[in-house]
């Protein structure tokens, strides 16, 4: 009997009862019966990415909205900056390649955040910069970037400019207002704090950013914001909607904003990403991001004279454990444990607990239970 | 007690057994265990398309696959053919607008097929014609294109030319082999004879498609055609996959391809089709496309002194029976009953049975049981 425990920052667990709002028999997405799904869908959006602009939902992977955000917002031959400290990071600047659009890139080295400071040098060198594209929490290498600084650093220049940003693993995890930190475009996902299979992509965008769409000339036409803006405002999507993961959207969103909170959500999280850090230490082993850490997923360093994916393997075939491994140039040196989404106490002090029964068959040597007497301790009021 | 029977050809009824497949746990989607799903999938879309060539899966609605076609095959400037007799025809007008490709359209008149002739001529006026458009299985009015014969006349004439065609309610629907018709794009979507629930778009691209687009310079990014080839090879997709979706297609293509058998699904089909046409005459009423009927789904002309809307109405709210309106110049004066997917004689004959019951309570006069003998008396052998 090997139960099996989905540990990757997305796809996350799905509840059951999401599971199971997605079972029913399908509706049609033009008749009156979905409206009310689908209202509840766009209010709900509104309140997790704290705005009152109007949140777009793609049928689509979270790839799709970030893609959304270049194509809609500039021209060919514009010019970005663009942040890159991570897989997430690069996608940016591929994204931007793809559209002609220029870019000048912040290379961040993997693990650490973003200085503020070298976006605003950044700026200052290259004046004739459009828009500034980040990750808020990057997901491969685990650190979370100060999104409210960069965009602090981008509105004391003179000049207006868009601050677009990847919230596709913050957005629900930790509080990133939009609106309030004045962000112009806000991407999420439906695999990640949503608790969702993916396949829904979300977009938020500022009065400034639809301000630039209008002018912006790089072709779109799947990902036309403006037809589904006009779409929303009718509670319909411009094609034909995911209906299945709308259904289980609307229950998701019960949980996170009716019965847990938004801030419970936040807090909860946090919990756990802070127990993991600190019983990983009490194991001797070293964070990837120590100094920025993501509340989204922790990513550990394989220590030395043990083989990266032998652990991996170990804790999936033996344990039951799936985490995810490195990426690009982390791949194979670090292991990746999530806590947006549908995680608990126990949950994560299990996989503490996976983690230790990993090590100890590898022969790696460490005081056995101390990485959970740290859980257990930290996420006492947490449970 | 009202029992809902969702008669719109997309989405169309989801099979319980296909629902329940995607009602477990949610697996990630770059683990082992995904792979055989994917690759279930995979053949089994080569299957359905009838192609050698792979067939991609996106997240997204089949307008995301239309939307590939032209950006990964033409360049700005580029000039195209498009067939255009209804709302889906259109579409491939309007996209090749977004991306700055020339279109010449040839209008077909509401309800009628294309002349093929009229294509060859098209091309004759216009031999720097570098891909004609066209729609299958128009589903707004409910019109079955000559693919074949578009083709032949395409092929007849001097110059490489692509046809690019909309297979949305065609593939799976009737025989409309890739390869052996020379196709170089075929689209399709999950919400129609894959009896499942919208998020999924499918392209198949010939070899003379996959050299177009190496020299193509539309740009994409989310929708690259090479990027989903190579990652296919390694049964993967370039972004993160629907996995949930595609859990329940494995699950659907067992049914049509191992079970019911694509022949037999053809047959059921048309003989659905057949019967319904045969039957609405039966009652007096007159159809939308007699002359060039698509088995995907009837549509049929309100009749004179009956108030279309009224008459969906009633059959909703009433009823039970969820049909389709008219789309652009044909809402509120036809309605559309669907045969592609999860339908079988005995629906067929119930939705039958729905409209001679509205049709009798609007007071339209006719011979009360005509159309449900004739539906009988046509699917004794289907059933």
């Amino acid at each position: 009997m090997l139960k099996r425990r989905l540990f990757t920052p997305g796809p996350v667990p799905v509840p059951e009862r999401v599971r199971l709002a997605m079972a029913p028999e399908i509706i049609h997405h033009r008749a009156p019966d979905f409206i009310p799904i689908f209202q509840h869908c766009k209010e709900g959006l509104q309140r997790i990415f704290q705005t009152e602009q109007p949140v777009l939902i793609f049928a689509a992977s979270g790839t799709g909205a970030m893609n959304a955000s270049v194509s809609n917002l500039l021209s060919p031959g514009d010019h970005a900056l663009v942040v890159r400290g991570g897989k997430f990071g690069e996608r940016w600047q591929e994204i931007c390649d793809a559209y002609c659009v220029r870019t000048t890139c912040i290379d961040v080295e993997w693990g650490q955040a973003v200085d503020p400071a070298r976006v605003g040098e950044a700026l200052d060198a290259n004046p004739d910069v459009k828009a500034v594209y980040l990750t808020a929490s990057e997901t491969s290498t685990c650190v979370r970037h100060p999104v409210r600084e960069v965009v602090q650093a981008v509105r004391a220049r003179e000049g207006e400019r868009l601050v677009v940003v990847d919230g596709i693993t913050a957005v629900g995890v930790y509080d990133i207002p939009m609106d309030a930190w004045d962000i112009d475009a806000l991407v999420s996902g439906s695999q990640k704090a949503f608790m969702l299979p993916p396949g829904l992509a979300f977009l938020g965008l500022s009065p400034r950013a639809w301000r630039f769409q209008e002018s912006a000339t790089c072709p779109r036409f799947y990902f036309d914001v403006a037809a589904e803006r006009s779409a929303l405002e009718g509670d319909q999507t411009a094609w034909t909607p995911a209906v299945s993961l709308l259904m289980g959207l609307e229950e998701a969103l019960k949980i996170i904003l009716d019965e847990q909170g938004l801030e419970g959500t936040w807090r909860r999280t946090e919990a756990l990403a802070h127990a993991t850090r600190e019983a990983m230490r009490a194991l001797g082993l070293e964070l990837y991001a120590p100094d920025a850490p993501s509340p989204a997923a922790t990513a550990v360093v394989v220590p030395e004279g043990i083989d990266g994916p032998a652990l991996r393997k170990l804790l999936k075939d033996e344990l039951g454990f799936t985490t995810a491994d490195g990426q690009g140039k982390a791949k194979g040196k670090i292991f990746r444990l999530a806590h947006l989404g549908y995680f608990d106490a126990f949950d994560t002090i299990a996989a503490v607990a996976a983690v230790e029964i990993a090590l100890a068959r590898l022969g790696y040597e460490f005081k056995t239970g101390e990485g959970v007497r740290t859980a257990v301790e930290l996420l006492r009021d947490h449970a």
